[in-house]
Order: structure tokens, then sequence, then C-alpha cells
């Protein structure tokens, strides 16, 4: 990079592997190998295991902070081995690397697409493949190839599109928007599906009738307090002040918050 | 670096963000666009939530180990969002980068620093900038402008000084000297405030009673045994041979050791 | 790397020292002041404390997909300070640094070590050197010291042989096989000692009476269903479809396992 010549790209990696066995680093000795010098930047390995919709979501608020050319791959599989596809997706600004069962479609919404291929070109995976670590067989050495130059379209067929999640919408209610949790982090924030656009809210209800009063920052609550904040991902979140509101409530992903009137 | 002119130099990064989302992942696909190339090193990202002494310790213990003219930034930030100010120190060796609250201040003691200046200075931001994630919005952005070469006076005002944390001091006792644990590792070694040159330790007891021989090595230690060694901070630190002294003790960060007659 | 010259050979690290303190970030440091510009991988850090033979197993898996001439570092050490010696392996592809105690030995069988160091040139080292932390002050500067070209003849005198693991071996019985789980993953499949090509495997049968049907894939099972599938390392390993067979069998490294008539 930077050294003369295209340079390498740059490869980002989000997967569900954790940090205890050496699947993340087995995928970056395959990537030096077949793509010397690229800069490979860890997301987050810490996706719960084969939780594809937690994948999406980190893939989709951490991607748009990287250089134009960056090849994004995301490896959380629970169908690895079976017949789901694996595709690569081309956006203005990079290429995404996955398994077809929706973990880069928040990232790459479908008026951002512009071109799909099956990833099947089997001189391009290691050989022999195992049937069981896609991560260092078929996307490792697949990531090294977009990024030293192999276009796109050499990997397989192209699609007319994938498998996509859907985010619940929220939903208006009387007393103003239902939503629900999408996500938990490292805090124990909790994030929802309520944008910071959502009108006139002023405080939160959670499914267990506890109260978070909407501040601008997390330092405007009382210690201890339950509040609502605009993320940055631009949704509402509910935090307790020097605390974790996943400990204090019990949440999960999936359970209900609404505006209180 | 090494590709000649004047190289990049070296970010640090310290942080409370955990492993499980992209926020650590974020702040370095900003680095990667503004400061391509520059070698990034991750020092922890296991710091306890919103624990400023112990990203304090951390940083203290890992920036001499690095090569001069790194920037070590340390997000352990409470008060995001407040009005507490961004601060950058410089020191003969280094520029660091953090939150005024005290997380910088036991690697650059006062004697140490030769400038401080606020973080203010808009330009060098993200735009628009969020009040939740300074980490990707303010100091990943600002880090790349000094790792490139804006200088430091370029971020804002020059300050007299920044918010220090005082370590506990270790105090005289009739059988010796007491002190405290101020930090416990991953393998709950408790590391105390007592420098290696307290005279005469020989024994330690520790606040439930139980008493650690000091030795030279962890493996001088009989299987089980609880021991005191001089640790690589060249502090006292307890450890039990092949186990967790924290979990042995039910020990935290405060509780009181000393020496025994 | 890349930039002309002989350019910096790539280090791996394994280590058992997690992911809440400085200790490895303090080794690159080191590694980057001695060794500017060399890539360094992380292979895993959350090796279980002191567990030589899952270190041993994790390098085992990953060294052979790294580039030539790579330099593996495994720092699993309850020795550290005692009077065992660290040791430099030759081998035709790389270079490998570690602690004598059996760490290297998975990845090096005796047929492929070309020839074995002490390491004890203290000019290498670290100065002063802790008695505690060989991490840093000695595998770190030592692995940058053979990155940058010294060879592994200026370590130390020459060894004969090293310290070996011995894995446990499968065993016939009237059944089948058996043998016995020797690793446990981050997703809690169990990988046993039984090689892919163990005849005949239709079905395991694990310590606590349970059935595992041997797959494919695993999405061949059903849901929650246990299966043996064979794994990324061309063993035979147990899980559980959508699930942690660790946590459903509670089983652990060493529990026996047999094929089932």
């Amino acid at each position: 990079v930077g050294c003369g010549g295209r340079g390498a790209a740059l490869i980002t990696l989000t997967t569900d592997f954790g940090y205890r066995d050496a699947f993340v680093g087995i995928m970056k000795g395959v990537i030096a190998q077949r793509a010397p010098g690229t800069p490979v930047v860890d997301l987050s390995h810490g996706i719960p295991p084969q939780d594809t919709l937690a994948g999406a979501l980190v893939l989709r608020s951490a991607a748009p902070y990287f250089p134009h050319g960056a090849v994004h791959v995301a490896v959380v599989d629970p169908g690895v081995g079976s017949s789901r596809a694996a595709v690569c997706l081309v956006t203005e600004r990079a290429l995404w690397l996955g398994p077809d069962n929706g973990v880069l479609s928040l990232a790459v919404p479908a008026e951002d697409m512009r071109a799909a291929f099956a990833v099947t070109n089997e001189a391009l995976f290691l050989s022999p493949r195992s049937r069981t670590f896609h991560g260092r067989d078929v996307f490792a050495p697949v990531a090294a190839a977009l990024a030293t130059g192999t276009p796109p379209q050499a990997l397989g067929a192209s699609l007319g599109d994938v498998i996509r999640l859907d985010l619940p919408a929220p939903t208006p209610i009387a007393a103003g928007v239902a939503g629900q949790v999408i996500y938990i982090d490292h805090f124990g924030n909790l994030v929802t599906n309520l944008p910071a656009t959502a009108a006139n809210i002023t405080r939160l209800t959670t499914s267990n009738g506890q109260t978070a009063r909407l501040v601008g920052t997390y330092a405007e609550g009382a210690p201890g307090e339950l509040i609502a904040v605009v993320n940055g991902w631009d949704l509402i979140e509910i935090a307790a002040r020097d605390g974790s509101a996943a400990e204090r409530l019990g949440a999960r992903v999936g359970d209900r918050v609404q505006t209180e009137n």
C-alpha cells in the first residue's frame, strides 16, 4: 500500500469466529500468501454465533468509514457446507463477500447494488476444500483475489438479487411509536429500530415497564439513570448511566419499546 | 512506513470498547481513510467499561516500548458528549490523545509533559459529529491528522495542565508497609502499588488474611501456592501458581495488602 | 514488505495473554521498534492460561497457511523465569520461537525439524530483563531479530531435540475405535483425536452416553441434533446443530468418545 503501482486494497473481516481459536489468524495467513501486503482490518469477530442479523448490523455501521475500494468480508454462516451460495456484491464504493444469507444485505441495500455474482470459480479456492471452514478455503482466497485485481465477474455467474434481511420497522401506536431492541452492544446499551427522527420522543417505556428519558449524551443522565440517546448509528438506544442497561433490564434482542405519553 | 519520505507514524489504541462491536474497526477505517498506510496497534480494548484508572495503567505499562513518534490514543470516556475537553499531550517521545479525565496522566507525568493542547478544531473532526461516539468522530480523525504531520498546536488552545489521576501511595506501618491492589490482570494476578524496591518484603498478607511468599518467578511457587513476585511493571503482584489469585481470594481493586512481620 | 530489499518476514503470535491487558500490544511495540514494518498476525491470545496443548494444536492448525519465511512465536509458558529453556526451531518453511515445553512440537514434528537452537544470547534480549514477562523481554526482540535477518544459530547453542507433547492416539476397541476430546473451540464444538480416515465411523457415543451421527456438514444436522463432522483440521468433531455441544454435554478436554456398533 502506497509503495507504488496499483497498491493493494484493504480487506475487512466480520465473523462469529471469536477470539479463542485461530480461525481468523488462518484467514489472514491465506490472505498474506495470496495478497501480500494487503492491510486486513477486523471489524468484529465477536458476532454471536450464527447471528446473521447482528453481523449485518455491525457491517452496516462500519463499512461507510472505510476507503473506496475496500473488500468487506462477512462470515456468519450457519449454512456452511450446505447448498447456500457464496456471493460477491458490487457497489460504487466497495466489494462485498459472504454467504448468501443476508449478512451483507443491510450494508448493501438493493438500490446501491450495481451487480452480484455467485462465488463458484473453484480455481480461486483453496484445494482441497473442506466442507466446514469456508472462511479459510473460500472467502479468504477469494478476498485476496479481489484485492489483487481479479474482477468480480470472474468469480461466477451474475445474480439477479440476493437474500435480504428485513429489519423490523417501527409501528405507529396511540402514544406515538413502538419498536424493538435490534442489537445489544458491549456496554449493555440497547439499540432500537427507532430512528433519530422518530418524532417527539421524550421518554421510552421498555417491555418490563421501566422508563428511559431522552437526553443528548450519556453524561446527561443522573448516576444510574436509565436514559435514551441518539447513538452513532443514528438510532435511539437505551443506556444505563455508568452501567449496563441490558443487565439492569434483563433485556434481549426483540424486546419491545414504545414512546410514552 | 519505511517506504521513503517522512513515513507515517504508528498509532496505538487503548479503549473500553470490547471485542463484540465494530467500534474499534470503525476507528481504524477512519484512520485508513485519512492516514493510509499508518500502522495501528491495539494495546487493549478490554479495559473495564469506563475504568479510567485501568486504562491509564495499561497505557503507562505499554507506551515505553513503542518507537519514537508514536501517537497514543486512549478512549475510556464516561463523560463523552459532556463538557469534558479532549486533549493532546506532547512528550519528547510521543503524542498522546484522549479525553481530559486522567486516562493519559499516568503515562505522561507532569515532569515529562512538554505541552498540552485542547482538541477543539472542528475542521479536523468528522462532520456531522455524533454526541456519543467521539472515538470515531474526534479521536480517530485527529490521530490520523497527527500521524500525517498536523502539528499539535493546530488542534486548539494551549493548556496549562490536565486532569491527573493519583495512584494511591504505599504507607509505612509498624510491620513494614501497606498498600493495595491497583489492577487485576487476565491471569487473575493482583498488581499492587508496592514497588519492587519496597524494602524487606518477604511475605505479604492480603485483606482476607492469607499470606503470599515473595519469590523470584511464578515457577518457584509450589503447585497452588499463593506467591508474590516483582512483575513486568516493577511492582509487587500476588499470584496463585497455576491458577487465579483473584478467584482464589475473591479479590478486587482496592483490596489492602501489607507486609508481615 | 514488498518495498524492496529483502523485505521483512511476517511474525505470528500465539499466547495465553488474553485481551484485557497490554501484554500483546507491548510485544508488538518491541517488534515495531526493532523490526519496523514487519507485519504481525495474531493467531490467538485466547489460549486457556498455561494450556500448552491447546496452544500447540492452534499453532499446528494455522501455521501451514502462512507464507514461507514466517516467524511463528508461541508464548504459553507456565515455567517463565524457571530454568526451562527458550528455543528456536528451523523447518523448511518457517522459524519457530517459544519456551521449550512442547508448545511448538505439534506444529514441528521431529521429521520436519532441520535444526534447533537454545535462545540464550542476551545481547538480543531487552535489558534489564524481567523474570516474569519473557514475551516482552525475550521472545519479541528475538522474533524481531529473526525477522530482520539474524540467523537462528546466532541465538545460542545447537540442540539435539526439544520437549515434545504427545497427542493421545485413538485405540481399537471391539466396536471400532475409541478416542477422546482434545480441544473445544469457541462454538463449543468438540474436536477429537479421531482422524477423518478412522474407518467406518457412522455414529459416535460420548462419555455420557449420547450419540452423534456422522454427517458431511453442520447444515445436514436437524435443528438441535448432535452431529459429528470432519473439521478443518481433518479430525472428527462433535457439534450441536445451532448450539454448543460443549454446553449440552458438559464436555471437557479428555472426555472419551467411541464408535458405536
